[in-house]
C-alpha cells in the first residue's frame, strides 16, 4: 500500500467515524427527549442544546471531506459508492436531529399539563426508531446487508405502532375535548418518530444499494411505503 | 472542446433534464391532489398513480448517471459539486412525492365526509410549496443564488400558515368533537405541505452551497428551523 492509498484509507476512516458520531448523537437525542416525556422531567428547557449544532457541523464536515476525497483520490467502484452514500446518509442523520427537536417542542407542551394516559406505544416506537438508526449505521460501516435488511423490516413495526397510537388517541379526543391538545401533541410525536424510522430505512436502503450496486429502494414486490395515513 | 468534454457535457445535460422532470412531476402531484381536495372531486381513487413510480425510477437513474459521471470523467470543482448535489436533490424530490401520496390519503378521508370549512390557507400553502419546488430546481439548473435565497425566505411563510391552520383547526375540534377526524386530516395535510417546503429549502441550500462552495445550511444568524411545533 503506497502513501497515497494510506492517506485515502485514513480519510475514509475519518468519514466513517464522523458518521458514527452523528448517529450516536441522534440516538442520545431520541433517548433523552423520550425519557423526559415518560419521566415527566420538568427541568426540560431547551430542545436538546448543543447536540443539534454538532449534528449540523458534522454534516458539513462530512460533505466537505467527501468532496475532497472525490476530487483528490478519484475513487471508483465500491469506494465511490461509499463516499456518495456518506453524503446522503449525513443528510438523513441531520434531519433526524431536526425531528427530535420537533418532538422536544411537543414534549414541552405535554409537560405543562397532566398526562392523559400512561405511555406505552410511544416509548416503544422511540426504542425501535433508535435501534433502527443504530443498526443502519452499523450496517453501513460494516457493509452488512442482512443487518440493513432487518432495519427495513423493523420499519413496518414502527408504522403499525403509529396507527395504533392514532386510533387510541382519536378515541380520547372524541370522548373528552379537553384532551385534544395533548392528544394531538402525542400524535405528532408518533409521526416524528415514524419519520425517524423512515430516515433509518433510507440509510439502510442506501447501504444495500452501495454493497449490491443494485437498487433496492423501489422493489417490484410492493412494500407499504409511504405508510398509510388516516 | 474534445469529444470527452462533449460527452461529459451531454451526460451532465441529461442529468439536469431528469431532475427538472422530477420537479415537474412533483409539482403536478401537489396541484392535482390539492385541487381534488378543494373541488371535492369524488373520482379520486388512487394516490396519483404512475407519477410516484416515475419519480422512483428517475431517482435511481440520476444516482446511476452520477456514479458513472464521477467514475468516468472524475470531475473537480463546480462540476463535482453539481453532480454530488444532484444525488442529494433527487432524494428530496422523491420524498416530496412520498409526502404527496400521504396528502392524498388524507384527502381521501376528507372526501368521505362533508367539509368542515372552506379551505383558504391549505391551498395557499400548497401553492407556495409548489412554487418553492419549482424555483429551487430552477435555481439549481441556472445556478441562481438569488432565486435559491428567495426559496429559503418563502419557507417562513409556509411555516406561519401551518401555525395558523393548527390554531384554527384546534378551535373547531374543541367546539365540536364530530370535526376531530377531519380537522386532524387537515392538520396532517398542512404538516406534509410544510415538509415539502422544507425539502425545497434543502434543495435551495444545496444550490447555494454548490455555487458559493461555502455552507449556508447552518448560518450563525439563526433562522427558525426546524419550525416551531405545538
Amino acid at each position: 500500500m503506497d502513501s497515497h492509498e494510506r492517506q485515502f484509507d485514513k480519510e475514509l476512516g475519518d468519514l466513517k467515524k464522523k458518521l458514527i458520531r452523528m448517529a450516536a448523537i441522534a440516538e442520545t437525542m431520541i433517548d433523552r427527549t423520550i425519557s423526559e416525556l415518560v419521566n415527566r422531567e420538568e427541568k426540560l428547557a431547551e430542545p436538546v442544546p448543543g447536540y443539534e449544532e454538532e449534528l449540523n457541523r458534522l454534516q458539513i464536515e462530512i460533505d466537505e471531506a467527501a468532496m475532497t476525497l472525490l476530487a483528490t483520490h478519484q475513487p471508483v467502484a465500491v469506494d465511490l459508492r461509499f463516499i456518495v452514500a456518506a453524503t446522503k446518509i449525513n443528510s438523513d442523520l441531520e434531519r433526524i436531529g431536526d425531528l427530535v427537536v420537533n418532538i422536544t417542542q411537543n414534549v414541552h407542551t405535554l409537560l405543562e399539563q397532566p398526562p392523559i394516559k400512561p405511555l406505552i406505544d410511544i416509548p416503544r416506537m422511540a426504542d425501535l426508531a433508535r435501534e433502527m438508526v443504530h443498526d443502519a449505521l452499523d450496517a453501513f460501516v460494516r457493509g452488512d446487508v442482512a443487518l440493513a435488511q432487518s432495519v427495513i423490516m423493523t420499519d413496518d413495526q414502527v408504522d403499525a405502532l403509529k396507527e395504533q397510537v392514532l386510533r387510541e388517541l382519536l378515541t380520547y379526543m372524541m370522548a373528552d375535548p379537553k384532551t385534544i391538545e395533548r392528544a394531538l401533541a402525542l400524535i405528532l410525536i408518533s409521526r416524528h418518530l415514524e419519520r425517524i424510522g423512515d430516515h433509518a430505512t433510507n440509510i439502510a436502503e442506501d447501504v444495500i444499494l452501495m454493497i449490491q450496486a443494485r437498487d433496492v429502494r423501489h422493489p417490484r414486490t410492493p412494500r407499504e411505503r409511504p405508510s398509510q395515513e388516516p
